[in-house]
């Protein structure tokens, strides 16, 4: 609700109230680099929206799946993201059976959605999976020591029980994976009323390349 | 994590600070309830989380893709729900080819995830399609008038260009589809400190069926 009058704007009554277009705009090179400032920006930032992306992978029986999991890490040079899972989980279980997956990030305050697709790998016995434990928070832990699989249809809610010793700061680490997912594609979508702008990303051999696309 | 002693506070300095618990924790039927409560304050509250869920399918090469998209209705009887979206978009001849879809809505304040799974039916030239359109603003229908298919590689962001007279109301109505996924499950995910919920909710013939399942 815009007041009716407030001089100087009297000329104009009905002029639209349009953001200033931002700098990354009409700008390729710069719409890629402010997504990776929001991709590394969700890894730090508990509050971002794009701190829990979806992960879709491809269920047993065909259909898609998608669930939020927390975005722990960014490789800009390697294009690469990183999440955690448990090794019971499905996710693991599917991206066991076929690799390729997509990632979806929206921020609505923003206005920006990133849609990632690649190739993930899984990670639970080497140096990738000791050093992603590592980072881990001792309270993060706890759910690794759950002693039934995720997903487990039980007659109560509180049934779940700890396998591990909770003073063993170590248990429950053989029930840990980290998911590596190794970019092919980015594509970009900035919502504007002024107009939207939409692009694709593309990594070939370690390039990449960038194209706007009709939103 | 229980009080050991109650009153006086000042005795628990470090008493940890847990919400109480909402009446549907332990409830599968309050669950249930809460989340089509959520489904349909999504529709009407353009700011809720559950608005602008992920919707996926697969994509022609096998990979999962998802994208943001719009909740216009909920159909808590007929457990279905409904979105619009340009005939010609990758998500339309994606649904044409393969309708199994999952949708997944997350609220990072209310700490609840949705996913649905069932499959989808294109509504172009029928009175689901007809009510859905003139259900649109006029504003909206803008996006439906745009000469060139979304998702066409553009030299200039600029390039998209108008085909339909911005003054007739149903110019665009040819490119406009709804899509209307009937949900076979739905599955719960609320995240608490003193312990995550999480259920699953299944429907055959019409009959629905719930069930506790390890977070």
């Amino acid at each position: 609700m815009e007041p009716i009058k407030s001089s100087p704007d009297t000329d104009r009554p009905e002029a639209p109230r349009v953001r200033p277009a931002p700098p990354f705009y009409d700008d390729l090179d710069a719409s890629l680099l402010e997504a990776w400032r929001l991709l590394r920006r969700g890894v730090k930032d508990r509050r971002s929206p794009f701190h829990t992306p979806a992960l879709a992978t491809r269920r047993d029986d065909g259909f898609p799946a998608v669930r939020t999991v927390v975005l722990r890490a960014v490789d800009v040079m390697q294009h690469r993201l990183r999440f955690h899972t448990d090794a019971r989980s499905a996710k693991f279980r599917e991206i066991s059976a076929d690799p390729r997956v997509a990632v979806h990030f929206y921020d609505p305050s923003k206005k920006v959605q990133l849609r990632a697709d690649g190739r993930a790998t899984l990670h639970r016995d080497d140096e990738l999976a000791d050093t992603a434990w590592r980072a881990t928070r001792l309270f993060s832990r706890a759910c690794y020591r759950v002693a039934e699989m995720p997903g487990t249809v039980v007659a109560n809610p509180q049934a779940s029980s700890s396998a591990g010793d909770a003073d063993d700061p170590d248990a429950g680490r053989e029930n840990f994976a980290a998911i590596s997912v190794s970019i092919d594609g980015l594509e970009w979508l900035y919502l504007a009323a002024r107009g939207h702008r939409r692009a694709r990303f593309s990594w070939t051999d370690g390039e990449v390349e960038g194209a706007w696309l009709i939103p």
